[in-house]
């Protein structure tokens, strides 16, 4: 007798799995790398990648841009000419407060895979559910602004544990603020000791030429 | 033939709305305002409500914490001697963004409501969901800080919608930002043109004792 065993998935989170993996042998079979960028609302994701995409070098570098509404970020990267593509989370009454694999498996279609590289997912603004829901990506950094308190790493530990890169945006700000950089650093630490960090200003553009490195870095990794 | 036609409600929307009522009932009942305070993550209501209710004169106040994940906040307010609960919202991997009336009203039993005058809930960070879900409050104000840029009010406008009161913290750091006041003003005007507007910054003080005087006068409001 031949027996099959199938595990059955369970709930929302299996079948979001099961999608982000249809999305990935999409993303491998044209070899796009993919970066899930996330951050608290204003922590500065859009004015980073402005100031490191504009010049990408050999590598190709295409960008989709989940926002609960508007297409504000995807208007901010126009003038890079790189291809831009808007998801809106809002088809119902506040929206969605984060994007899950099916959503961007909906925007596949509207990316030129075969003409890119890299693809960076901005995800929308929240430090908690979209650490929740992976999406086909290769890589998940965060950006944490230094204005938003040393504390994060605690109060919202799973988005912290599951990046591998934190960016430490608005470092300008620190002679104007009480922020302790030793003790987010120490507070990361506790949540995700493997993760690596880098010190940046999308403003007075301090750590942004690493940064960009190795975000166009990811192109290669695979 | 008496007929009774009854409305199905709709789904987790509309039972979180029946166990707000409840709440509210239970608040009323014992003339307790309650307000829902909702941000960003690190927009500064923690910091806000300890510049605030140092002296609470003769309101009794207490609050009400929302967070994913440990009581750094409650902490912070311990010195104030005010009565504070805690609710975490993670008993599942990543845990809820946002308070919902249910777990709000699984906490009524640990607030000494007849006691107070006034409750404070402060919300998880979050500027999509917390918005979405009414969990019995009387008023809800919320704050946003000049370092998440002036964009906000587009792209979570559900949340600004719903705010009667914007206090805009961290004005102190003007100076050091590109934060457009003016569009931040006109951007709230096209989403909430009724929505009042404070400036303060926790930080140096300025703003708070206005804000503090609206705060206690929300007990006499009933």
């Amino acid at each position: 007798m031949h027996q099959t065993t199938v595990r059955v998935a369970e709930g929302a989170l299996d079948a979001n799995e099961t999608i982000a993996e249809a999305n990935r042998a999409d993303f491998d079979a044209h070899g796009v790398r993919v970066l899930n960028l996330m951050s608290a609302p204003g922590a500065g994701k859009t004015s980073l990648l402005e100031a490191a995409l504009r010049d990408t070098g050999e590598v190709r570098v295409g960008v989709l841009e989940g926002d609960v509404r508007g297409s504000l970020d995807a208007d901010r990267l126009a003038h890079l000419h790189l291809p831009v593509t808007q998801i809106n989370t809002d088809p119902a009454f506040g929206g969605e407060c984060h994007l899950d694999a099916n959503m961007v498996r909906s925007a596949i279609p509207e990316i030129p895979l075969a003409e890119l590289d890299l693809l960076v997912i901005e995800n929308v603004g929240n430090l908690v559910c979209p650490a929740e829901f992976t999406v086909g990506e290769h890589a998940r950094w965060m950006v944490s602004s230094v204005a938003e308190g040393e504390d994060k790493p605690l109060k919202y530990p799973l988005m912290f544990r599951t990046c591998e890169l934190v960016a430490i945006n608005k470092v300008d700000l620190l002679p104007h603020l009480d922020f302790d950089l030793a003790g987010f650093r120490s507070n990361l630490d506790q949540v995700n000791p493997e993760a690596e960090t880098l010190e940046v200003s999308a403003r007075d553009g301090s750590g942004v030429e690493t940064w960009r490195e190795r975000l166009l870095g990811l192109a290669a990794a695979g």
